[in-house]
């Protein structure tokens, strides 16, 4: 469904880059959860633009109204709407007869799709922000989770070749998932991230791009959760992951590096802990065997793409008069679209494995 | 939904490996097509088990048995269903008994969510043998796509650190899909054919296995097909890829490697050539923009994990006495499960474009 | 899905009768389509209560705003929100403490549904006025629907005992469907309408109410939409009908007086026209046969219970203390549920068939 | 989707009169659930034809054959495939190029859809024959219905004119059910079960055929099952009876009569009886508020046409060449399809509320 996810849970998305609004409905929600706006605008927050460079410079407050689903602070168990209204929404109109399409973008396969009649201001529906209405939804489930012991938190493992620490995913806390959560900018170790700003910036003054990897886990989800074949975990979280603008790969727990290991490598072990409780001594299963959760941290990566709005003269077509030509892209862009990327991964890991709950164990 | 893929085709899966028969059901196919079930029994045959050593040695013809929707070669438009008896159901019934689960297999996870009362016999329904159904319908799928030139094939890309060459996803042909669909041994170069192949044996004489990395690629596949956010063709193929056993990433065009180029590298510039077609110089978008085909190939790899099967002892769990034990597993076992893999992520492949093409043009 | 209709079309509604909000996300439109919304205005002024004693005396305007989804009066092809908001939203807050159920009402199954945590204030996700979600959807589809050339109609065929003349599943004609929707009051005959009037006054003097049925036809449709068994016209629709608060039955074509017809008399013979057109003598079948369209015109009626609101007495129970108790309602209400559900049946209506129609042609 | 039926529980029928096998798919079953496949067998036996002239004279033993999904008679919870072999599929290959179109089948709308690829011999997929596929579904969901204390049943209303009781949708026991489905011909009433085989067989002798209303009443079915708005029980259980052929109308609780009631006659007055139950004292509204259960029986009314296929002569079209002809239908019918679509409505009904059931409490 295009722009409707339907699992356990389901996501209603609409809005356009330039439109009134944009907004998410949340269907399916347990009711009488507990929630904290305060909670849902911090994440928000996290997905906002950053004064350190990284990011584009036009900061918006995004911040959600409730429509509805929600009194008392309480989930109601209807479905939830939460709307944010685009305010910068009195671009020329002319903007919209645009009709040189910019690589890396979806301008011309929306062109040929939509016949030519999609709003593209702003990058219209295809714009990543429409990525706040994933984070809003997310961050709903997030509490819902949390009430539940289960905790999902990204950080950006790398930026081109710059790599930040791996998540240990055999015994991450949830302190250190909060902390994750709490980082001004998304990487863990310092000098890292030092440099991964400087990177990204360097690449913003070459009028240029890069891209990077948002690695995530989650921890508390019971084993016994999703379902082999087409429903489990890993066709749930990547079918939430493909949506975000410019990701282009995932892998779960060793992902593409265990097509380089042998299977006495590979395999991990069963033991039952001293807490009695069944685990494996290494996860490069990432805490799905056969679509089914294990019990272990669920753990996977993001490929995001370089940004695609470059500042650099760009060879194209115009789609109107069917023309080669050349574009020059002007204003502010994110020079790193997967540092605030971070929040919006954790934030669909989020909406997936509550879905996923759903679905095993009903609304109870 | 657990066995049932839900998009524009829509595919229902049953069986398991020793159950009575396996299957597959086709639903909202478009009416009068020409299906050749020869060429369905030959998509089969590639997934079946080789004379080389690096697959089982146990050979089933797995000749599918047409029940529904089809009369006189031809789609009905109703439900298509495909069966493939077991043949080998007389297992002793104590193998149902054994409650020691393997690493890197679905039996701890299948034993927690169905309480114990799955079928166990040789995986059950997580068994590799439930793909055959996955190629079976996508066989049909293929056909149908021909009708429109849309052709998909796969190669093994890479087994542990041997790697074929990459496929040209710019000018790759129809005539280089069908010779890939030819190939006795699915590698293109043939002195890496032959690595592979000892590879593959030495695994298996040293009671291991190995992993390894399917890529595919399709071709003819029209402009605009594909939805933003939940919809698109990553969306769309990755919740079917992941739906094969053993799949632990997937990556679409220049995939992992795009986040260490810069903006200007990655970036696909627009151009219309001399036949008046728009293309792309480039393919780094692996045919796919804003989860919409943009009419050059589609290209995407997929990661299999090492046969979790092997035959060395193993420490784990046994769930019935809810003790730590160890486990030597015997019996014939493919060595690297992504040399069957291939016609399966093919096949899917066809499943999800064809299904894509539905929902955007219907079925007419 | 709860709030989440998923066919060809996907719909979402939102909201509470005293949330912020109330809206709609309809997905999946074809793009390119012009919408006049002052047409959809005129759809929802048809449902707008009524200055005849017939409805409540409370009239709300009902503006729709876009919030995404149209530019330029054209339908883009991304999801198109319409929100309502509620201005009416200072109820006071013990409002939600009231546990005493009214008869009739959703009051005591979604207490239990939602543990008591979903939002009672007006009947909150269960009220009536969420079907206005339904006109704004359904008239946005109706005029993408006359574009084709398929145009639906309703009335109210009967209230209590009173019946309007029953509308020619043959030969009504598209002026004559318009007619119906110019309607001030939906009943066809002059001296019918006044007893309808006069009857439904009188029941709300007497501090009661009365039922009624909708009748709706829709001419244009082609033959060959829709699907035998799980996803037929009849599926569709009834699916939608019972999802309007107060529905009670549905009946396609003759409907349950067919069940006293012999076969001889309710098969309707096929012939081709002058105009080489396939018809039928008689349209029994309502325009559906095999859970496809014939190209007769398709005709339905619904059963509208009388509304549960009264002002009379009533023993029920308070789900908070558990004991019996006794309700007095106050408060302003519609005598007659069925005279503002007309429309309400005409918008599920145009959504059901265009949805249908998109499944089998797609969105070209 | 067309024949697959997606809800909390999915259901995936295939097959055609005429071709190897029909069968259905029931997935996301509950695991563990003991299932008596001699039971299964009865229920399919109330489908079969009978020998008292109701009924036609062709009985077929349909035997279901498990292909997975059971193993020492309990569900694994994968997905459970049930097939019936086609033995009487030797009809003569002319059969297929039969291009006289039969009043009120699905032959025409047929056609049109499918482009005249289907298989129509015998009525394809269309026949009547794959409501065994449903009865076998609905006759395992009824046996975990069971465990959880819900039981189902039908009977036949009425034929034509002759009425037979209505069941007591407050006080119906279980013993009172099973005495239903124990009735060798679906009347309650022995002289009205006489009136009724005479009135068929007379219908039978006279080449013509009757409809009638089959009633349906579910008990112990707990409050709080179902949604709003798009997912309501009415919903769920319509979307289904649709699904059999020949069903023209479905209405609950008093359905289309409450129209002719006062609100005041019409609201159910709810109470805590004697044992702590929430009650209602009377039950017009069918056991279902707001789309959602009451905890009251369940209660509805199907409306079956008079088979189509009766022998008199009928003017129609040949599709093929397009002209007007006369069609004189051969062989055995049922003069009466309402008869035996007794344990369908019952059947399907168990599937939908073991569905809703799942929706809300999940598969524990």
């Amino acid at each position: 469904m295009p722009s409707i996810w339907n699992n356990g849970l389901k996501i209603s998305i609409f809005g356009e880059s330039h439109s009134e609004a944009i907004g998410v409905v949340i269907d399916n929600l347990p009711a009488g959860k507990p929630i904290d706006m305060a909670q849902v605008r911090n994440f928000l927050r996290r997905r906002q633009a950053k004064p350190d460079g990284t990011t584009t410079s036009r900061i918006e407050p995004d911040l959600p109204q409730v429509l509805s689903g929600l009194i008392n602070d309480t989930t109601t168990g209807t479905p939830l709407c939460l709307m944010v209204q685009n305010t910068n929404t009195h671009s020329s109109d002319y903007d919209n007869l645009k009709t040189t399409v910019r690589p890396g973008h979806a301008d011309y396969t929306g062109f040929v799709k939509y016949h030519g009649a999609n709003d593209i201001r702003g990058g219209g529906h295809f714009s990543g922000r429409l990525t706040a209405c994933m984070v809003a939804a997310g961050a709903i489930c997030g509490q819902i989770l949390a009430s539940k012991g289960i905790y999902a938190g990204a950080h950006l493992l790398s930026v081109n070749h710059i790599e930040d620490q791996k998540l240990d995913s055999i015994s991450i806390t949830k302190q250190q998932i909060e902390q994750l959560q709490a980082l001004p900018f998304p990487v863990i170790q310092e000098k890292t991230r030092t440099e991964i700003i400087d990177l990204i910036n360097d690449a913003r003054m070459n009028l240029n791009s890069v891209g990077g990897v948002v690695e995530c886990i989650a921890i508390g989800m019971p084993a016994g959760i999703g379902s082999p074949i087409f429903d489990g975990i890993e066709s749930i979280l990547s079918s939430l992951m493909f949506a975000i603008p410019g990701v282009k790969g995932i892998e779960f727990g060793r992902g593409f590096e265990c097509t380089k290991l042998y299977g006495s490598e590979n395999n991990d072990e069963f033991y039952i802990d001293d807490a009695n409780q069944v685990k494996t001594k290494t996860n490069n299963h990432g805490g799905i065997l056969g679509g089914i959760t294990s019990g272990m941290p669920i753990d996977f990566r993001v490929a995001f793409k370089p940004t695609a709005s470059i500042s650099t003269k760009q060879h194209t077509i115009d789609v109107k008069t069917y023309q080669n030509t050349t574009l020059h892209i002007v204003g502010r862009h994110d020079p790193c679209i997967a540092v605030r990327a971070v929040p919006v991964v954790e934030a669909c890991c989020n909406i997936g494995l509550l879905s996923a709950f759903i679905l095993e164990h009903g609304l109870d």
